[in-house]
Parts: structure tokens; C-alpha cells; sequence
């Protein structure tokens, strides 16, 4: 870990102090990736780990906001201190710029235990998707018991919150035709738990009844098919997402404008957290998302060397033009680019400490 | 340029005389990424540049390939050589791997001087997009006239087909909604003409008119607002799709099944290959295709020495392991499997003979 500079450490010890303007002042680093921003992650990693992350997301309309505004309530009413980080595509500002502290019309608006962010994920996706992971960083550093990451759904979005979050929650709306768009767009794989929202509607118990046919077919056939159901009528008191065979997916009706079936929302989310724990599954989960950080981390930075050495060798332009003339071949020059790379990365490996001892 | 082995020194030459085995043989071991290949196409580079490239992408269900067929035909009636290679991303078969050539039902089945390869777009994007590449290079290198590069239009497809074609024709079938389609998927941008095929339906009219207008408001708007309709009836003399302004794109009405506007469509892509000459903006667009290549290839070598850097520090689990248990942090991770690199970049680029020289 490399020495923080002076302004990041006092940051840091205000952020590990519980100052809510330290925090927003270090998201704002890890958005604008301001000099210095690694070495406070670096430094903020090790203080990571306690808090609760759950991903939510689902496609324009069926309520997402409402609802997370919904569960913080609950989570506040329990006591507990809540992280929001909503990415949002439709954001007029580009570059995952910061919006600064979304106003939201929700009940726990002006509660300062409650932190709200918004992102934006226009232009680069994978920019906001490490953003994101890092602004959840901070969060849980900070001490946020509750960390919830608000997506919409758009394809790459509700991919990368599996990145992030322990739990994720798939909000559909009832008669929208979202059900069909979950198989197609791949969704129904990343969804621990289902939320048919406006379940107050008539068509909520034929999207509910989809769902959980959909659900079964995806799960192992043999396994789980008195799974899942969990509405505001519940009366069944077995904890019925969880059996043997692993974990089936349950679907929740909630109306998240009155709070009905929050209840159960919440305590799905649990029950999901609590099997993470019990299975053992949780500890796979975080290592498969710590390989996609690195790897992100490693492709971004080494397209940062690859960069350096095409501007070195007279910029991309120059070197196209002379391909395009035919004097040289595309191959030709990446080789002739890749070469020296190639044997320090040789050499690096050969003389690393682990490999001298062998 | 690398030394050959005799195996590919030998395909070389035979290319190079006509043999059409050879050639299927290098483009399999181009699709195959077979050792050599590089070398192979490093030497086949500096015979290229001679053959008209033509990009042909739209929905399925528009009659590209009965176009394509009907195109081919006309060349071959008028004593051209033509190549040409389906991207079909329906196929079965995964990775990029060859089909072997394609059966076609058209005119032209049977015809030696015409070259048919389909490959696969499933898997792996970028590597079809490269490997569509390179083999327009062999055929170019075999000394084919004409190249047509047949895609199916879906997203990503459409976008790859201008990093390798000239001229780029995008087809639609009337009232079929494609014209919308085609607006909200950014194709627009990319058509150097636009084909309306199966013209003899009702709806046609319809939509050339629709097409010209957003061609309209796409072009700068006071150039060009009387450019550009050919059709079977046609009868305007003036090369039409030429203006002062630029070029703005041509609709052409076809019934590939019956061969009505075939004419014109080859006309039209004539017209624009001398455009691109005359304005000189054809060698603009050779350079960012080699750009795009360059900075392709670049990044596929980087990213897979990204790798090797990994295997070399125990693989990604080992060390997302390490992450996940919090002995480490991803950036501390990743800034010392990167740090050996960026040394030898920096020490590479320092010591180059036109770096020393000044």
C-alpha cells in the first residue's frame, strides 16, 4: 500500500471518523479518478467487509426509486445507517460526472444517516461500473450497515451490478411484458430475488405466476419447485427460498408507494445474506468479483501502456499512415510495439522473488 | 516482416498464382489463428489495395444474400473476380470457426471465379472482426476485383463492416419498420447507400421517401436536399449521389429475385469508389481502418501479455484470493503487476534509435 499523501490522509481519517463530507468529498475522487484516488482505495480496502450489499435493479418505471426509498426507510426505522449509489443512464451528464447528492422525494429525504449518490453511466460503461465498486468502498469503510446500488435496467448495467452487490434484486412491473425482456436479455441468471412491484395491480398474479415458472425452469429440475412465493398475503413461515439443492430465487409482490410487502422484501434480503454465510457461497461470490476488479483494473491500465507506447512511436496516426501507404503491415508494427513489452514482462516474471526461490 | 516457414512460403507463392485451394487454406488458418499466421499475413499486406472492398449489412429477411448473389453475377458478366465473405452470426458453430464454403442457391454456385466463405460472428466479436479483415486481405492478395462483405445487421456487426469496407451498402425491406430501426441503431451513419429491396411491394415508395428524409436531416443541411434517388425507373442522367457538399447517400429501389436495380445499385457503388478517389477522402478512411486495426491487434497482444503477467503472480484466483481476504487491495495488486511494464516502456521508447537521434 502506497503512502498517502497529506490531504488524503486527513480525508481518510475523517471518512473512517463518520464525516459525511469526507465521504462525499472521496466519491468525488473516485468519480473524477483525481491524483491519488488508488492510494485512498488502497488504503480504504482494508476497512471493507462489514456492510451489507444489495444490488437493485429492473427497467424504467416499475419503481426501483420508490421502493429503495421504501427499504431505507425500514432500515432507519431499524437503526441502521444506509449508503445509496443510483447509476443512471439517462443522466443528461456525460463521463460518470458527478451529479453532486441526488434530491430525492422520498421519506427519508434530510436524514444524514441515509447517503444518496447519484452517478451517471453515459459514455464509458466500465468506467462507471469501477466507480461504482469503489464508491461502494468508501461506503462500507465509512460504516454504512446498508449499501444499496440502484440500476436501471439497460443490458451491460444489471451485468455489472452483479459485480458489486451480494444480493441482487430484479424489479419488474406487472403486465409489462418485463418478464419476457428478463429471458431475453439474460436477467433471470443474475436475479436472487424477484420484486413484481404495483402489485397492487390486476395482472401482478400472472407476472408473479411467470416469474416463478420462468424461475424453475432455470433452476435444477428436480430441485426446489415449492419454492419461493413470498407476497404481502404470505402466511407460510418456512424460510421457502432456501433448500437443499442451493438457492431458488424468490418472487416478492410489494406496493412500494404504501410499503406493502417491504416487509418481506427486507426480509428476503436477509434470508439471501444469511445463505451466502451458511452456504458458504458468499466467500466464491466476492473472489469472482474481486477477479473482475483486477482484471478491469489490469486491461484499463496495460490499454493505458499500450497507449504510451503508440504515442511514442509517433502517435497512432502516424503509424496508420504508414501502414495505410503499405510501407509497413499492421502486424508488423504491433509486433515491433509489443516486442519490448513482451520481454519485460519475461524478465519480470523470471526474477520475482517467488520464482528465484524455486 | 518475418521470415516465412516453407509451409507458409509455399501458400504464400500459391496464393499469389491463383491457386483457390491455397487461398481457402490461408483463410482458414487466418480464421484458426494457426502459428504463422501473422507472418502470413504480414507478407500478404504489401499485395494489397488493389481490390474494391463493399460492405453489405441489413436485417435478416431483406434479401442480402439474393442481392449479393445478383451483384456478384453482374461483375462475373462483365469479367471480374469476386470474393466474397458471409459474417453470419445465426451460425451454429462457435468461436469464429469455419463452415467451410457456403452452399449458396444462387446463380453464381459452381462459378470457380467466385469465392464464397462464411465465418461466424457468435463468441467472440472482435475476433471475427479481425479475422473478416485479414481475409480481405487474401482475397485482395489473390488479386479478387471485387469483395463483398456480407454482414447481418445486429449492433455490432454493422459498425465492424466500416472498418474494413470501402463503400458500405445497407439494405432494408419496405414497411418494414427498418427505417426506424435503422435510426435508433446509429446505422444511418455508416450507409454510403441505402438499398430498398423487394421494391415491388406497396410499401416501398413509402419508405425511399422516408430514407431520403432522414439522410436529409442527417446531411448538413443546406447541401444535397436534391440528391440522390436511383431507382429501376430512374431516368435523371447526372451522377446524382455527388455533390459539392460531400457525398450525400443514394436510395436504390431492387427485386434481387428478379435482378431489377442491380444496375443501378452497382452503378451506385462505382459512383462512390470514384468519390472516394476524387475527394480523396477514401485515403482519411483507409487511415482510421488501419487505426482501428493497429489499435485492435495492440490490444488483443497487451491484454493477452495482462494475462501472462497474472499466470506468472499465480494466477487470477490466487490473487483474487488474496483480495478477497483482504491481505491486499485490487490497486496495490494490479500498480505491482503493471510497474514492471511501465518501466519497460518507458525504458524502450527511451532507448529508440529516433529517440536518440534528437
Amino acid at each position: 500500500m502506497a503512502e498517502l499523501s497529506d490531504a488524503n490522509a486527513q480525508l481518510y481519517e475523517s471518512l473512517l471518523d463518520g464525516d459525511h463530507t469526507a465521504l462525499a468529498r472521496v466519491i468525488t475522487k473516485i468519480e473524477n479518478r483525481a491524483p491519488g484516488y488508488r492510494d485512498l482505495l488502497a488504503a480504504l480496502h482494508a476497512e471493507t467487509g462489514t456492510a451489507s450489499v444489495v444490488g437493485v435493479t429492473g427497467s424504467p418505471g416499475t419503481g426501483k426509486s420508490t421502493l429503495v426509498d421504501a427499504l431505507t426507510k425500514q432500515y432507519r426505522e431499524a437503526g441502521e445507517t444506509v449508503g445509496v449509489i443510483a447509476v443512471d443512464p439517462s443522466s443528461p451528464y456525460t463521463g460518470g460526472s458527478v451529479l453532486g447528492d441526488r434530491i430525492r422525494m422520498g421519506s427519508t429525504a434530510g436524514d444524514m444517516d441515509v447517503f444518496v449518490r447519484s452517478m451517471s453511466a453515459r459514455g464509458r460503461l466500465g468506467g462507471v461500473s469501477m466507480a461504482t465498486a469503489d464508491a461502494v468502498k468508501a461506503l462500507d469503510a465509512f460504516g454504512k450497515d446498508r449499501i444499496i446500488v440502484e440500476t436501471v435496467g439497460a443490458g451491460q448495467n444489471e451485468v455489472d451490478i452483479v459485480e458489486t452487490a451480494e444480493t441482487v434484486a430484479v424489479v419488474v412491473q406487472p403486465g409489462s411484458g418485463d418478464d419476457v425482456q428478463l429471458l431475453k436479455a439474460g436477467i433471470l441468471e443474475i436475479g436472487d430475488l424477484f420484486v413484481v412491484n404495483k402489485a397492487d395491480k390486476d395482472e401482478a398474479a400472472g407476472t408473479v405466476a411467470d416469474l416463478e415458472t420462468m424461475i424453475h425452469m432455470d433452476a435444477a429440475p428436480a430441485a426446489g419447485l415449492s419454492a419461493g412465493h413470498h407476497g404481502p398475503n404470505a402466511t407460510d413461515s418456512e424460510p421457502a427460498a432456501v433448500d437443499d439443492g442451493g438457492w431458488t430465487p424468490p418472487v416478492i409482490e410489494t406496493v412500494a408507494t404504501s410499503g406493502e410487502g417491504v416487509d418481506e422484501f427486507r426480509t428476503a434480503l436477509d434470508d439471501h445474506r444469511q445463505y451466502l454465510v451458511d452456504s458458504g457461497t458468499g466467500e466464491g461470490r466476492r473472489r469472482r468479483q474481486a477477479e473482475t476488479e483486477i482484471r478491469r483494473l489490469l486491461r484499463a491500465d496495460v490499454g493505458g501502456l499500450a497507449e504510451e507506447v503508440l504515442d511514442g512511436h509517433g502517435g497512432i496516426e502516424a503509424v496508420a499512415s504508414r501502414v495505410a501507404r503499405r510501407e509497413t503491415d499492421p502486424y508488423t508494427v504491433v509486433g515491433e510495439l509489443v516486442d519490448p513489452l513482451e520481454s519485460a514482462v519475461e524478465e519480470s516474471l523470471a526474477t520475482r522473488p517467488e520464482a528465484s526461490e524455486k
